[in-house]
C-alpha cells in the first residue's frame, strides 16, 4: 500500500506485480510517468500474478477510475472525459471574482493550508496533467506528458523555481489584471471560468474554460471535484460524479475500499 | 442473471446463493420485499457460498449501490441519502410548468413510451419506494415498506386499478390545479419541485420536495437520476452521482459490470 507521493517507487510497481505482490496506491507518479511504465503496470504482455488498484489516484474516494474502467470493460465507447480534478484549483476558481483577484485568493488558500507547500505546483497544472494522463491511458489512449496541452497559471516571468512561496505570491499580484479581464469577459457572456481537464480521442488539454451558469461545472462550490463521462451509452446526458476529491479521510477511504476489493478477489465473502 | 421484473423469483435468490449459485440481478423485487427476505439474501447468519450483485437495481449503470457499500464497508457513517431515483418522475418534474400541467406532461410521456404501460405505476411512487428500501437496507437500516412515508401523485379518487391508462390520464386533468398551485408556490420562493427519496437514520420518505435554483437537484434535466450521499467523510459537501438511470443499454452495462466483477472474484485477472 503506497501512500507516499514520491516517484522513487515508479520502477518497483511492475516488479512487485510480476512477483505476485498486490499493489494498492494513492500515488499518481507511477501511472502518470512514461507510457511504457504505465503499460508495464496496467497492461503487460503477460498478465501479472497480482492485482493493481489505483482508485485513489484520481478523485480520492470518488468512484472515478472504477466507473471509467467499468464502462470500458463492458464495451462502452468513451468519447470524452471532462473534469475539475484539482481541489485547490476548484477552490481558487470558485472563489475568484473581478474584485477578489488571483493573488489574494492564492494567498488566502496558502495561509489556510489548501495549497501545496509551494502554490506554484498547483497553479502550474502539473497535478491535473498527471490525473489527465491516468484517465486518458485508462481510456486506452497512448498519451505522454508532452502530448497534454496545458495552460499554466504561473505567469511566464515567475516560473523559475527559485524564491519563496511568499515572494511568489507577492509577485503574482502584478499579473492579476490578465485573469481579472478573462473573468469579466466570461461574465459578460453569462459564463464562469473553471480549470478543467478534457480528454477525448484527440488527446488531452488542461486549461481554464468557461461554462454557462446552468452547466454542472459552473455550479461546483467549495473544493469539489467533478467529472463528466460522455460515452456511447451516456451520450445525450453524461454520467457525472461530484464531491470532495482530496484530503486524508476520503483518500484513506478510497485506499481502504481497494484493499477490501482485493480481499474479495482473493476469496473473502463480498 | 435475472433481467426479469417479476416477484416470482423472490424466494429463489437465497436458496441459489446458499447452494453456491452466484446471482446478478437488475430485478428490484427480492431485495425490496420483506426485511427477512433481504437479510436472507444479503446478510445471512452463515455467509453464502456464492456472491450476490444487484448494482443495476438502483440507477441502472450508475455506481450508486457500489458507492454506498464502499462507504459503509470502509467505516464511513452515512447520515443521509437523497435522490431523484425515477427517470420517469425526473422527466415529468423537469418538464412540468404552471402552463404545462401534470396531465399534459404525463400524456406526452406515455405516448413517447417513457412511462410504464400503466403510468399509475410511476406516479404512485412504488418504484421509488422499492429503491429507497434497497438503499436504506444497504445502509444497515431495518426498513419495511410500511415504514416508508410515500406521497402518491395519483389523486385519491383515481387510485382504483380499473380503467385504461388513457382513461386515467384523461381523468387526471381535473386534478392539475393542485399540482400547478404547488409549482407556483415553490416558484414564488425561487424553488423547483422534484420527486425525491430521502433516507436517513430516522427512516425514509418519498415525496415531492422543493429545491433552490442553485441546488444540484434543481439543475437536473432530461430523465436523469441524481443521488447525494451525506456522510461523516462527505459532510460539508456530499458525494453526488448523476446521469441516466434507466434504459436497456445502461442497465445491461450495470449487469455486465457485475458479471465481470464476479469473474474477478473467481480468479480472473483484473
Amino acid at each position: 500500500v503506497d501512500c507516499t507521493a514520491t516517484a522513487e517507487l515508479n520502477d518497483w510497481y511492475a516488479r512487485w506485480l510480476q512477483a505476485g505482490v498486490h499493489v494498492v496506491t494513492a500515488n499518481k507518479h507511477a501511472t502518470s510517468a512514461s507510457m511504457e511504465l504505465f503499460r508495464n503496470i496496467r497492461t503487460p504482455p503477460t498478465p501479472h500474478r497480482a492485482h493493481y488498484f489505483g482508485s485513489a489516484t484520481v478523485g480520492a474516494g470518488l468512484p472515478v477510475i472504477d466507473t471509467l474502467r467499468d464502462l470500458i470493460q463492458t464495451g462502452d465507447r468513451v468519447h470524452r472525459v471532462e473534469g475539475i480534478l484539482s481541489g485547490t484549483l476548484s477552490y481558487l476558481f470558485n472563489t475568484l471574482t473581478a474584485e477578489r483577484p488571483l493573488s489574494v485568493v492564492v494567498a488566502d488558500a496558502y495561509r489556510r493550508g489548501f495549497t501545496e507547500p509551494d502554490p506554484r505546483e498547483d497553479l502550474s497544472g502539473a497535478d491535473v496533467v498527471r490525473k489527465a494522463l491516468i484517465l486518458g491511458r485508462e481510456m486506452g489512449l497512448t498519451l505522454e506528458e508532452a502530448d497534454v496541452a496545458v495552460e499554466s497559471l504561473v505567469p511566464e516571468g515567475l516560473r523559475a523555481a527559485e524564491g519563496s512561496a511568499e515572494a511568489f505570491i507577492e509577485a503574482l499580484a502584478a499579473h492579476d489584471g490578465a485573469m481579472a479581464q478573462r473573468l469579466v469577459e466570461a461574465e459578460r457572456r453569462g459564463r464562469l471560468l473553471r480549470y478543467v481537464a478534457v480528454i477525448d480521442e484527440e488527446g488531452a488539454t488542461v486549461t481554464p474554460r468557461s461554462y454557462p451558469l446552468e452547466h454542472p461545472f459552473a455550479r461546483v462550490t467549495g473544493a469539489d471535484n467533478i467529472v463528466a463521462f460522455t460515452t456511447e451509452r451516456y451520450g445525450e446526458q453524461p454520467l457525472i460524479i461530484q464531491g470532495p476529491g482530496a484530503g486524508p479521510a476520503v483518500t484513506a477511504g478510497g485506499i481502504f475500499a481497494d484493499i477490501l476489493r482485493l480481499a474479495t478477489y482473493l476469496g473473502a465473502p463480498s
